[in-house]
């Protein structure tokens, strides 16, 4: 059933980060029988009392069971535990979905010593098979012994599926002048692929915040991360961002959203999930460039991301990318079908740097032969500003290729 | 610069129309010797005195030069002549492309001895390179000598870009008992392709009809058919469709576009323009699937028809179906992230007239075998009710192969 394993991103980042231990954040892997063989795929995590969570789950109308038991819970902002399995989403499996998710969620809750809407979950792969909850929560019944507060490799290596590496960050920042340190891991590589994928990204912090806090935090800094990420405009019906806070870290109490002592974790987070997001946009199916779209000019900061993700998911700019082509006719073309405000006199087009565009047609100095070089390298930098406004915003994507047509029709038969 | 010529697609009609004289309506062809050679490129119509003019444009926000003065001249109705050239889209092309439309507007009128604003324009090609109107001219002048009835045929080819077939329908009715005909050629593979296509489209009828009534019938027909089509969704600059009446015919004069009499003539012009639209579809770039999806019980038609582009347009539903897999969780996932209501719990899906779900899952006499036998037809059948209204649309799209990106990647460099 599972695929073959792809080779690895000619994108992948050369080295992965270390991430060292969150105290009061321990966890353990283990392989569960449903459908990888000879790897881990199921992830149990355990937080100290007093852990509060914040989340963000997908806006697709067709939600996994998982995604729905975290939007019940998720509110009262209360966690002890974690449990993600990889192999099998969850997704449109009717009633049987919501009894694993239960059945699940209360075995973890008895293993920790918590109440089951203290365990937060999560699942990927393929859509709508009935998740085998028995299986699952045998495999789960020996972890609670072997976890660990150095299992963050461990924990990033279990939740992939079709990822062809695993995705990790940490940033160290203070809060009053106390270090605290926040670790993620991430998972994703088409929005959704064939038969699995979807993204999934897990966050923990020894910062001791309330969850009101956490999830403006979160919010904002998901807002220019993995809102600013696509690889096929393919949304999951299982994507899940949870940020967990074990509370460990010396620093005083914050009671505002604005306190200024949270500048340095706010920019910490956005670093280490814009981290994450490029690294998913590497590991994009297929990918053989990694794609910087800068959108300026605009009307709004979100006009701005709409014209942004309209070029990075045009079936003909990713071609053009992949085919080494600086046929910026077709960035003109995304531009235009937007549906948002933009000066077509007034567009200016920078591939790689290099002006393209001026006054309404090509630029009397523009070098094609620089654009062409440019479009040879492994990054890519596309800049459009659409003259009307001062919106800014900024997309990760990468190139359409054979290689996204082969994952996505020619693997599976 | 041109592309080398492609195979014909294997989802080409058996048989084309063969296009009857419409009266009023004359036509001539030649090469320009502005980018193809050995093929007729330009094509100049001709149109009786008294014929009335409605058409639809682009809605991209970087229309070309020609958009814009059809635009400027289709509001006062009058039409004398039509110049389509193909190869060069005089798109983002600044005040050189106004300036040259103007050019080959002025020399058309003076060959027909009309006003300039009575002539309609249309390029379609490569964007941002400047149009050599000399050479259009001097191509134009001798074309008055040529022009035939009978020349259907030869502009349907003379508009071709990327197009493996000319598109062509005819259609007859009837007002108030009288013969009408109406004729119809169409271009177009990708929304737009790398260096050419755009989706032009031009209809002739002797119908005698106000040009404010035609229009209403031209944007209610082109609503259900070329709206309703999608290969990549990505719109072009150029997209334009005129609608042409001569008013040869015998009817009596219709004042109201509800007129009782105008229904037969309202039905041939929705079935001209879906034939058309159908068979773009057709010669979609890289295309080996016709598919069609249907979508009902949304909760408006408008609802419906974006449930049914989201459909239609994703690249992972669109792969499936080349790779002939029946991976139904991706239209469920395409359903989710459509942005519009449906109820997971009541949602059926249909492969091949087949139903796969049932209450929010699968359904448990679901066949895959059968559902897979289709999908290695070349016609595929999509429905999905999303069980909330009664909104309903119908859109049609190809598959994503590795055609596609062959010609939008790999040939030009």
């Amino acid at each position: 059933m599972a695929k073959a394993s792809l080779p690895q991103s000619p994108l992948a980042p050369k080295r992965l980060a270390d991430l060292p231990p969150i105290e009061g954040a321990r966890m353990a892997v283990t392989n569960s029988g449903t459908r990888y063989k000879g790897r881990p795929d199921l992830l149990l995590m355990s937080f100290a009392a007093g852990t509060v969570v914040a989340g963000l789950t997908t806006s697709s109308s067709m939600p996994g069971a998982p995604v729905e038991w975290c939007r019940r819970h998720l509110p009262k902002g209360k966690a002890a535990g974690l449990v993600v399995n990889a192999g099998n989403a969850n997704v449109f499996t009717g009633r049987a979905g919501a009894e694993a998710v239960t059945a699940v969620a209360a075995a973890a809750a008895r293993l920790l010593g918590c109440k089951s809407g203290e365990v937060m979950l999560a699942s990927t792969g393929v859509i709508g098979q009935i998740l085998p909850h028995v299986k699952i929560v045998e495999a789960l019944t020996p972890l609670p012994g072997k976890l660990q507060a150095d299992g963050w490799a461990d924990a990033a290596e279990a939740i992939r599926t079709t990822d062809t590496f695993p995705k990790r960050a940490t940033q160290s920042c203070a809060i009053a002048g106390q270090a605290v340190t926040i670790n993620g891991i991430a998972k994703g590589s088409g929005m959704i692929a064939p038969d699995m994928a979807t993204m999934l990204c897990f966050i923990a912090t020894d910062a001791k915040l309330p969850p009101e806090i956490l999830q403006v935090l979160l919010r904002e800094a998901n807002a220019e991360s993995f809102n600013c990420l696509t690889v096929d405009g393919d949304t999951s019906t299982s994507d899940t961002v949870l940020l967990f806070a074990t509370g460990q870290a010396r620093h005083p109490k914050i009671d505002e959203v604005r306190d200024p002592r949270l500048k340095d974790f706010r920019d910490a987070l956005f670093r280490l999930m814009a981290d994450l997001a490029e690294q998913v946009a590497r590991d994009g199916e297929g990918a053989r460039k990694l794609v910087t779209v800068r959108v300026s000019g605009a009307a709004t900061a979100k006009s701005a991301r709409k014209i942004a993700l309209t070029i990075a998911n045009s079936p003909l700019v990713k071609t053009a990318i992949a085919g080494e082509d600086a046929n910026w006719g077709r960035i003109v073309m995304a531009v235009g079908k937007s549906g948002e405000k933009a000066d077509r006199d007034r567009l200016a087009i920078r591939i790689g740097g290099q002006l393209v565009t001026a006054k309404g047609m090509i630029h009397p100095d523009y070098d094609e032969a620089r654009a062409t070089a440019h479009l040879k390298e492994s990054e890519i930098d596309i800049e459009v500003d659409v003259g009307v406004g001062r919106g800014r915003a900024k997309v990760w994507t990468c190139d359409l290729t054979h290689g996204y047509i082969d994952i996505n029709a020619d693997y599976r038969s």
